[in-house]
């Protein structure tokens, strides 16, 4: 296996910066993107240079720090210069993307702290500020551990050399670790149990076939890349006995926003008798949100789907309907693999019970 | 409305060639495609330059009239050399696609005229074949237009403004008329019945976006593009009130093969409740193929996946797996329109109500 680059890491103290694997490069190139400021960390996140849930969190949470360093030197700042600020960042940063919740609760992290600190000069503030962003970075990383020992487990129900279809990316390039949903898959490989990765390549922006087959590739995985439409017809085929996806906001209900094409693939699923994993950590849980018709969607421009990597492959001025993701109900997901453990049944009352405890572990 | 080009059209006499429309060059392009050969012929299905299963049905006729013209003066050859051409070309030509039988069924036509004709020229016979390939033109015109009227017959039960999704193409750009599905559509449109098109973009090579956002946009017949996978989202949101698409081949059971993606679009109808109808002229149904597990289905390259327009976006290597076509059972079909009327429900006893009767329509 190729040495594998890091995702997301700060580099520096107080005053050092956030250094992030340029995603809309890859799959042909591995180039990194220096941010310096809150707003290089806002616009990576737009492009999504960094995207997938947990790494969205970590990086803003970092994009915070970011500001501190840019308000003026942070050593001699005052501790109220600082915390206008570091709210100012936390307010920019949420307009970033609206759909995956880890980014609001990454912020809310870095507002607590703050709030909370006893800190008496602004260099202390600065340092408590960047530890809590170290910590929800470190945090992620023993996450996706846990969800890929608990996912791997599950997992093992299925023969050696199973068929496991996944849609979007989930793996090292959303986390600090190994990822979610793919981070199962991994740990499945390194038991000796031959996973094959049926990849959607997942249109618009293929997170699939750029991303999801190169880590699968770098680690000698075996995989097949389909386009999205021929995910029925490998399921009828029989050559999937297990769907895994991450997610981007999961409501009380349990219903999933992740990736556009997550909801056809968990019905098709159904429809051919094959269990729907769902991994993530409590983190992408919103509490908030009663059930998936009340999460915001995104829409995203037109030319995502009329200029496939800059040609023009629809007719001038088309009407485009781009929504980023769409929302699974709980009814079709066998289980959520979450750092806890497995939720199954998928349910609010399996939900809620998960939750209150979630505390205690962070 | 923009004047529209001829989708296929025979230009001169028995010496004449076959110009096509290139549709490897839509939307961005209209440029014609002039067949002076057999192989060209033979190139312009392979590549898709023509495609479609009726349109290459056509195609193929006319390329076996060019087999005539090539293989010496037509009006000199003796009738034994011009049928050798000729047999030679329908087992060329019969190699190009695998999937539409409207291609064999076409060839049989011809090779029928041969053997049957009480020509003693080499003239009469290259003119009778010339014949036979401009009624098989002809008649897809004719059959156009009526499954226009069946269709849109049965999709004026539709309230006014309905949304009507495809995946594919299946308009004029299929057929020497207005094509089968789409031609549905725009009739119900020239009725007043203001019906929305929801156009799959029909990866891997977007003859959604390309061929019908085209052909609705020349139209000016109101439609929204999305990417394959959002259309699970698309009837989950109550904008569609029925799916529409052409067939590739039908077997004697109903089962339809038709553009991958297909079998999918049709589950996820069924599971929203919405009606999934075919339209297909009864040259596409092939009552040798029992059911839907004995159509061959094409595999095309890895690089229609992985190369999208150029542009590399998978690793080097990636092993993809590239079906052209689904089959779709005849359970999940609500209708079939053909131009004799309508096949409701779909099984392998409607299928042979429909078929014995056919000839008496040519």
């Amino acid at each position: 296996m190729h040495e594998l680059p890091a995702t997301i890491r700060w580099e520096g103290g107080v005053d050092g910066q956030l250094v992030l694997l340029d995603q809309t490069k890859l799959p042909t190139a591995v180039e990194f993107l220096n941010c310096r400021t809150t707003e290089d960390v806002w616009q990576a996140i737009k492009r999504l240079s960094v995207r997938g849930a947990p790494a969205i969190g970590i990086a803003a949470a970092y994009g915070v720090c970011l500001s501190l360093k840019h308000n003026g030197d942070s050593r001699t700042a005052t501790r109220a210069e600082l915390l206008t600020a570091m709210t100012q960042a936390c307010d920019h940063l949420a307009t970033s993307r609206p759909t995956a919740v880890n980014l609001f609760w990454a912020l809310d992290r870095m507002r607590k702290v703050a709030a909370e600190s006893n800190a008496v000069t602004s260099a202390e503030l600065s340092e408590e500020l960047l530890a809590e962003a170290h910590r929800i970075c470190e945090e992620d990383r023993r996450m996706s551990a846990a969800i890929a020992k608990h996912g791997a487990d599950l997992l093992s129900e299925l023969p050696p050399g199973a068929g496991i279809l996944t849609h979007c990316n989930s793996g090292a390039l959303v986390s600090s670790g190994e990822g979610t949903a793919l981070a199962m898959v991994f740990e499945l490989h390194r038991r000796g149990r031959q996973p094959h990765v049926w990849v959607d390549e997942s249109r618009p922006l293929l997170q699939g076939a750029r991303l999801t087959a190169w880590e699968l590739t770098v680690r000698e995985i075996p995989c097949t890349l389909i386009c999205d439409s021929a995910a029925a017809q490998v399921m009828r085929e029989g050559r999937v006995q297990a769907v895994v996806t991450g997610a981007d906001r999961i409501a009380a209900s349990g219903d999933v926003a992740n990736k556009i094409g997550t909801y056809a693939v968990a019905m098709l699923a159904r429809q051919h008798g094959i269990p729907f994993y769902v991994a993530a950590p409590t983190s992408t849980f919103d509490l908030q949100t009663a059930s998936g018709s009340d999460i915001l969607i995104e829409e995203r421009a037109a030319a995502e789907v009329t200029h496939a990597f800059g040609h023009q492959t629809a007719p001038a001025g088309t009407v485009v309907y781009n929504p980023a993701f769409d929302v699974t109900p709980a009814e079709l997901v066998t289980a959520i693999i979450t750092e806890r453990g497995v939720v199954a049944p998928v349910n609010a009352s399996t939900v809620a019970n998960l939750m209150p405890s979630v505390q205690e572990f962070r």
